[in-house]
């Protein structure tokens, strides 16, 4: 981290989950995806956090964040209540169901201040959350970095027309395979990229859960397998994880050739293969760069051919 | 081939396939596992084909298999109709639901002769077939090569004693991951992996279809992905098609390396991603080694990082 040449600037959603999985049953615990986000992407640089909590977010949390170098000027914590989800998992673990959400304090969070270390040079991570908030923070920001975003079907179903607007600004974009063919109409996965490309984005990240990711930067560029799990026990938080590590990764570098974009997608896979292991960030704020790197090395054996 | 050091027998089904997709429907067209096995290994390597056609069976077929390096002397021609298949496939081509099956002259096929010509040093494999047919061969033919071995889930629920004695005796197993699920109870394929390896193979491969393939030698040893495809126009036969490209191409070799292992996962991928851009055995008969090869150097350009 000493020798990272940027910051990442990190707006997204912070939140209090509530999961239930074949592997048990947990209350409010720490997640959204500035969360993953943010301590994924710490591995490899300094963090600006922007998003916001209520009067009821746990000081412990807050202290999280900070001992991983991720800086919470820009969390705001505001009175009411902090953002909750309630989701539940079947046997295969392949898919959530969303039982609750109280958007809670991100209600009236549409406007947020931009902290004034945030600067225009750093790297910016658009996680999911509302695409008004993010195209807030984007262009306060008037990032001359890497602008990268995710998101998520519900926005793609409710906020088609600013998610659209918003793609034609940033150079990198994340989504799953499902949201892939939600947003192109098109269920052949390279035709969906195209029709993606062709809204904005020069590079993309189709994310595919336990069967990888497929990197389009002009063409197709890399398929990345996911790396496999003996034990996975929660999968929430595994693509914000992944959008995170993609980006810090990629924010140790001034300038970012092929090469690099290439490794980022498999520290991308690694981090986000730790994430599932437990529950909430547990894993994220238990392992070292040692053990991101060792996994690395096997990663390379078991694709090398 | 020229320089192939050892032939392959394959023992299999040949059908006549009814099917049908979302982008049509064929009668009566040329299939069974032996004969995508076949084709796709004779790329590699001459083939020896023992299987059985009713009187029924189309000439040209019979010719499409000696124009290809592969040797029908073990075809039998007998009275009664060949074996025919039909099914539909969904949308999203992901599963085949068989409408009927008709077992034709197979059901008095279980002790076929083997030819003269088959060598106990050439590589064996048993493609998907009754397990007792492929004992019957395995054990006729004793061979000090290599013994590969394919099923579906019909053999694993109703001749699962006789699959399980025989996979005591083969070196390289290859189901796809719902059939290994199926054997070995285990939910996690890499669970699933051991369970099936103490029953006997020291070689695994778990095909994934459009996400690739494991393979395991003792323990995990390669991921690789499928190579992605723009059109995809009937599934049938992929696997299949991955068995006998797997074997043809490791048939090449005297002395069989991990790097010759590594490279026959990625060949049997690609030759799959062939099969399944026409309908029936359409493709394999249209591409040269030249197109393989191109395949081949996209797939290393799109997995490395």
């Amino acid at each position: 981290m000493a020798n990272a040449s940027k910051k990442v600037t990190i707006v997204g959603s912070i939140a209090l989950d509530s999961v239930e999985t074949p592997f048990g049953r947990k209350e409010d615990i720490l997640g959204g995806s500035a969360s993953y986000a943010a301590l994924s992407a710490s591995f490899f640089a300094p963090v600006n956090l922007i998003s916001v909590v209520g009067k009821d977010f746990p000081k412990r949390y807050l202290n999280l964040y900070k001992k991983n170098n991720i800086d919470i000027t820009g969390v705001e914590v505001k009175p009411g209540k902090t953002f909750r989800w309630k989701a539940h998992y079947n046997y295969n673990l392949n898919s959530a169901e969303t039982l609750d959400t109280q958007l809670g304090v991100f209600q009236s969070f549409l406007k947020p201040e931009i902290p004034k270390n945030v600067s225009r040079a750093d790297n910016l991570l658009l996680a999911n959350i509302d695409p008004v908030l993010q195209e807030w923070v984007l262009d306060k920001v008037k990032p001359t970095g890497i602008v990268a975003m995710d998101t998520m079907n519900h926005w793609i179903a409710n906020r088609k027309k600013e998610l659209m607007k918003l793609l034609k600004k940033v150079d990198l974009f994340l989504v799953n395979e499902g949201e892939a063919r939600q947003i192109s109409g098109e269920e052949n996965l390279l035709n969906a990229a195209s029709a993606i490309q062709a809204k904005g984005p020069k590079m993309l990240v189709i994310k595919k859960g336990e069967h990888g990711a497929l990197f389009f930067h002009e063409g197709l560029l890399l398929m990345v397998p996911a790396y496999l799990l003996e034990k996975l026990h929660d999968p929430t938080g595994a693509g914000d994880t992944f959008a995170g590590a993609m980006i810090g990764y990629l924010s140790q570098f001034s300038k970012v050739t092929e090469r690099e974009l290439r490794k980022s997608l498999v520290y991308a896979s690694i981090l986000a293969s730790f994430t599932v292991e437990k529950f909430s960030v547990k894993r994220l704020t238990e392992i070292t760069r040692e053990d991101i790197e060792y996994r690395y090395n096997q990663f390379e054996k078991l694709t090398e051919f």
